[in-house]
C-alpha cells in the first residue's frame, strides 16, 4: 500500500527533523564556539539528505497511488498535506535552490557585518541579488502553484493566506491605528514615575518564569527552558525547547518573552502525537503559530486581570522589595506602554502592526518589480513618517537593515505576525462569548478553559484544514480586524 | 575516482554520527523524561539509515577500485581502515543484527529491573539467550575475519589485540598483584583519621573541576563540562562533551571522574581534524582510549607531585576550611587508598586489574562454551575468593550482575580497561626516560611536555596504525606488564 510507504517515509523524515531541530537548539544553548564549523557542515549535509529523501521522484508515484486507495478522512488530509509539501519542495530545481541558498548565506553574513554601521550602500549589491532571486523564485512557484508570485511566497509561511484577503484587513487596521495611537498615548500616564527596583537576580527571574510557564500549562515532562542569545521555541512536540535571555535591570522583558514562547510551546505540545511524522500533524503555519504565542503574551499576560493574579507571584519570587511601593496601576504603566519607535521587535502591540503593514506593502513592490531595491530607504522613510511619525533616512541600521528576513530571502513572512495578533484577539473574543467570566478566570490564575478551547479548536487540528478554515470553525467567522480593534480600544481607551 | 566517492560517503556518515553523538549527549544532559520515547525512535531510525549508508554493496566496489588508484600513505591507511570497518559492519546479516539488538535491549531492560534484587535466576534465561547469540556472532565474525571467535569479539573494541598476547601479560600481572595487594595494604595508614570536611558546594566543585580541566589542557573552545547521572565523554572531536556527577559529601569522586574524562577528551580533541570523516581519523580503540584517560587520572592526577601543585588550587576553590588541618599526606591517604571490594567501578588501581582479569577469563569460557551461563555465579565467586579474598555467592547484584557489559552483549570489551592502564604506565615511563624531571613538571602544574608527547605519539596517529604499532613506535617496545608493575611498586611500596 502506497499510503503505508508514505507513512514509513514520514518516520524517516521525522527522525532527520528531530536531529536537525535538536542540533539547532544545542547550537544556540550549549555548543562552544569552536564546534560551529563542524556543526554547520553536519547541518548542511543532513539538510541535503533530508531534501533528497523528501523529494525523491518515486514519492510522486506513491502519492498518486495512495490517492486511489481507500482512506479515512484524516488519512486523506494527511495525503493532501504531504502532496502540498512535496509540490512546494520540488517546484524549484536543485541547482536553483543551491544558488539561492549560497546567495542568502553570503547576504546574511554581509548584513551581519554591515548592519551595525547601517552601511546600506555596501549591502545594496547583495540585496539586489537576493531580490532578483526572490522574484525568480516567486515566478517559479507561481507557475506550479497557480498563485500570484507574492501569494506563492506568502503560501510558504502561511498556507492558504492570500494578498487579496490580507489587504482589506490590513487597510482597515492601518486606518484605525493611525487615529488610535495618538489617542491612546494621550491617555497613558506621562512618565514611568516609579522605576523598576533593579537588579533582579537571574536565578529569581528564572524561578518566576518557570512558575508562570507551569501555571499557563506548559508540560515540563515534554519540554524545558534554557538561555540563548536570541529567545526561541524549538525542539519537537514531544520535547519543546524554549529559551529566553535575562537582563538583571528589567524582569519584564524576559518574563514577557517567556510567556510569548510558552504560547508557541503549548501549540507544539498540543499537536496530535499520532500524526507527528506527517505534515498534517504539524502546526498550521507561522500566522497560526504567532496567534498562539500572542494569545498568551498579549491577550492573557498583558491583561490587568492576569496581573491581579500574577503580582503576588512576582513578589513571591523576586522579593517583596523588588517593586517596593508599587500597586497594580504602576505595573500596568509598564505592561501597557505605547510608544512609536524605529525597531519592530521592540514595538508594543499597537504600533507593531504598522511596522508589519509597511513591510507587507514594500514587499509587494519588491516582488512585483514596482519597487527597486535601491529605492527601499526612501520608501521606508516615507512610510515610517506617514504611519509612525518617525524618520529613518540616513539610519538604515534602524530602518530597512533592522530585520534578518529580507537579507536571508524570507519574503512573505512579515504578514504572519499581525495576522497572528488579529487571530489571537478573535479567538479570545470567541472564548469570551462562550465563557463570559473569562477575565475572572484569568484573575484567579485559571487557564484550563482557554487551554481546553485552544486544544480542541486549534492545537488538535494541526494542519488538517487551512488557517482560515480552522479559524472559521473555531470562531464562527473568517478573520476580521474588528476583534483586534476592539481589544485595543478596550485595553487602552476604556 | 572511487577514493573521492568514499571521501564524500565519509562526510555523510560523519554528519549522521555527529547527530547521533549529540542526541545521546542531549538525552543524558538536557532531555526531559517525556522526550525519551520519540528520541528512542529517532535514534533507532538514524542508526538504521547509518547502517544502510555504511554497508551499501557498492562501497565494496569503491574500495576495490580505490585500491588500484594512486594514493599516498595516509590515503592507503584511510582505505585500509574503511575496508576494515566495512568488513566488520557487513559480516553479520541484517536479520541477525536485528534479532541480536532486540534480545540485547530486552536483556538490558530485564537486567536493570532485576539487578537491585540480585535476581540471578530471573535473569538467567535472558542471559542464556545473549550468550547463545554472542557465540553465534563470534563464530560468524571469526569466519570472515580469520580470527578465533573470542579474538573476533575483542577486535571490535581493540582492533589488533589478541587473546594470545593478552594472556601472558595478564598472567604476569595477576601473579604480581596477588602478592602486592596485601603488602601495599599493610603499609598504608590504617584509618582515614581526618575525614573530609563536607559538604562541598556543587558550584565550588564545578569551578575546581573546570580549573583542573583547563590546567590539564582541555580546550573549552571545543568542548564543555555538564552534569549527567553516569559520567561520560561524548560529542565529537570538534566539540567534546564531558559530564560528571557531584556528591556534596566528597569532592574527590567528582574531581577524579572529571580528570579521567578529561583524558578521554584530550585524545578526541587531539585527533587529526582533516581525517575526522574517515575511520582512520578516529581514536584507535577502547584500550588506547582508556590509556589516555588513565594517563591523566592515574599517572598524573593520583601522583603526589600533582597534589603538591593541586592542593593550593583545591583550597582556593573549596575554601581554606574545606580540608582544615590536612597536610598532603592526609590527602594522599584518600588518593592512594587500596581496598579489595566487590564492585569493579569502585575499585582502586591495584585491585581493578583483578576484576578485569577474572572477567577476561570467564568470557573466554562463555564464548567457547566451556563455561555455561548458569555456572557463572559459582565461577565468579571462586575467582573473587581466589584473587581478592571476597565472596559473592548469593550476592549476584554485587557479583556477575554488577556490569552492563554482558547483559548488553558486549563481550571482549573488559580487557581494554587493564590494557589501557598498562599502556598508560608504559607511556609515562617512556616520557620520563626522555624527560627525567617529568615529576618536577607535574609538581609545577606544567603539562605541556606530556601533552606534546601524547599529541605527537598517540593522538595525531589516530587509527593510522594498530594499537600495538602505535605503542611500539611511541615507547620503543610492545606492551609490557613491567611498567605498570613498577608504577605500583613505586607508588605504594617505596
Amino acid at each position: 500500500m502506497s499510503f503505508a510507504k508514505l507513512d514509513q517515509l514520514g518516520h524517516r523524515l521525522e527522525s532527520l527533523e528531530h536531529a536537525q531541530s535538536m542540533l539547532s537548539v544545542d547550537e544556540a544553548v550549549q555548543m562552544p564556539a569552536g564546534g560551529g564549523e563542524k556543526r554547520a557542515e553536519a547541518m548542511a549535509i543532513l539538510a541535503g539528505m533530508y531534501h533528497e529523501l523528501a523529494t525523491a521522484p518515486h514519492i510522486a508515484d506513491w502519492i498518486a497511488e495512495a490517492e486511489t486507495e481507500s482512506l479515512d478522512a484524516m488519512q486523506r488530509a494527511a495525503l493532501r498535506e504531504r502532496k502540498r509539501v512535496y509540490t512546494n519542495m520540488t517546484c524549484l530545481s536543485a541547482e536553483f535552490v543551491q544558488m539561492q541558498v549560497g546567495a542568502q548565506v553570503r547576504s546574511q553574513q554581509l548584513w551581519r557585518e554591515l548592519r551595525p554601521m547601517g552601511d546600506w550602500k555596501g549591502f545594496l549589491p547583495a540585496f539586489e541579488g537576493i531580490v532578483t532571486l526572490v522574484r525568480e523564485e516567486a515566478q517559479l512557484r507561481s507557475e506550479v502553484l497557480g498563485l500570484s508570485p507574492y501569494d506563492a511566497l506568502i503560501d510558504q509561511y502561511d498556507p492558504g493566506s492570500r494578498q487579496a484577503d490580507i489587504t482589506p484587513i490590513f487597510s482597515a487596521l492601518k486606518t484605525f491605528l493611525k487615529g488610535f495611537i495618538p489617542q491612546a498615548m494621550e491617555r497613558q500616564r506621562a512618565g514611568m514615575d516609579k522605576p523598576l527596583n533593579a537588579p533582579f537576580a537571574i536565578e529569581k527571574q528564572k524561578a518566576l518564569g518557570l512558575a508562570m510557564m507551569k501555571a499557563i500549562g506548559f508540560d515540563f515532562e515534554h519540554g524545558r527552558l534554557d538561555i540563548s542569545h536570541h529567545p526561541f521555541c524549538g525542539g519537537v512536540p514531544s520535547d519543546v525547547r524554549m529559551t529566553t535571555r535575562y537582563e538583571t535591570g528589567d524582569f519584564l522583558s524576559a518574563l514577557m518573552g517567556i510567556l510569548h514562547e510558552t504560547g508557541h510551546g503549548l501549540y507544539e505540545q498540543g499537536l496530535p502525537k499520532q500524526w507527528s511524522h506527517w505534515p498534517v500533524g504539524k502546526a498550521r503555519g507561522m500566522a497560526m503559530h504567532e496567534s498562539q504565542s500572542l494569545f498568551v503574551e498579549k491577550q492573557i499576560a498583558r491583561s490587568r486581570e492576569f496581573w491581579q493574579w500574577a503580582m503576588p507571584k512576582l513578589l513571591e519570587h523576586l522579593g517583596e522589595g523588588s517593586i517596593a511601593g508599587w500597586n497594580i496601576d504602576d505595573l500596568m504603566v509598564h505592561v501597557h506602554r505605547i510608544e512609536p519607535g524605529l525597531i519592530r521587535v521592540d514595538a508594543d502591540e499597537a504600533t507593531y502592526p504598522l511596522h508589519v503593514i509597511m513591510r507587507f506593502e514594500l514587499e509587494q513592490g519588491l516582488v512585483s518589480g514596482g519597487l527597486a531595491p535601491k529605492d527601499v530607504p526612501d520608501a521606508w522613510d516615507h512610510k515610517m513618517k506617514d504611519y509612525l511619525g518617525l524618520s529613518t533616512i540616513d539610519n538604515a541600521a534602524s530602518g530597512p537593515m533592522q530585520d534578518v528576513h529580507w537579507p536571508s530571502g524570507a519574503f512573505g513572512y512579515f504578514p504572519s505576525y499581525t495576522l497572528g495578533a488579529m487571530m489571537a484577539a478573535q479567538q479570545w473574543a470567541a472564548i469570551e462569548r462562550k465563557n463570559p467570566d473569562l477575565r475572572g478566570d484569568v484573575a484567579k490564575g485559571s487557564f484550563d478553559a482557554v487551554n481546553t478551547w485552544r486544544r480542541d479548536n486549534i492545537w488538535s487540528k494541526a494542519s488538517q484544514f487551512s488557517t482560515q478554515e480552522i479559524l472559521t470553525q473555531a470562531t464562527g467567522e473568517p478573520l476580521q480586524a474588528k476583534y483586534f480593534i476592539s481589544h485595543l480600544k478596550q485595553r487602552y481607551l476604556s
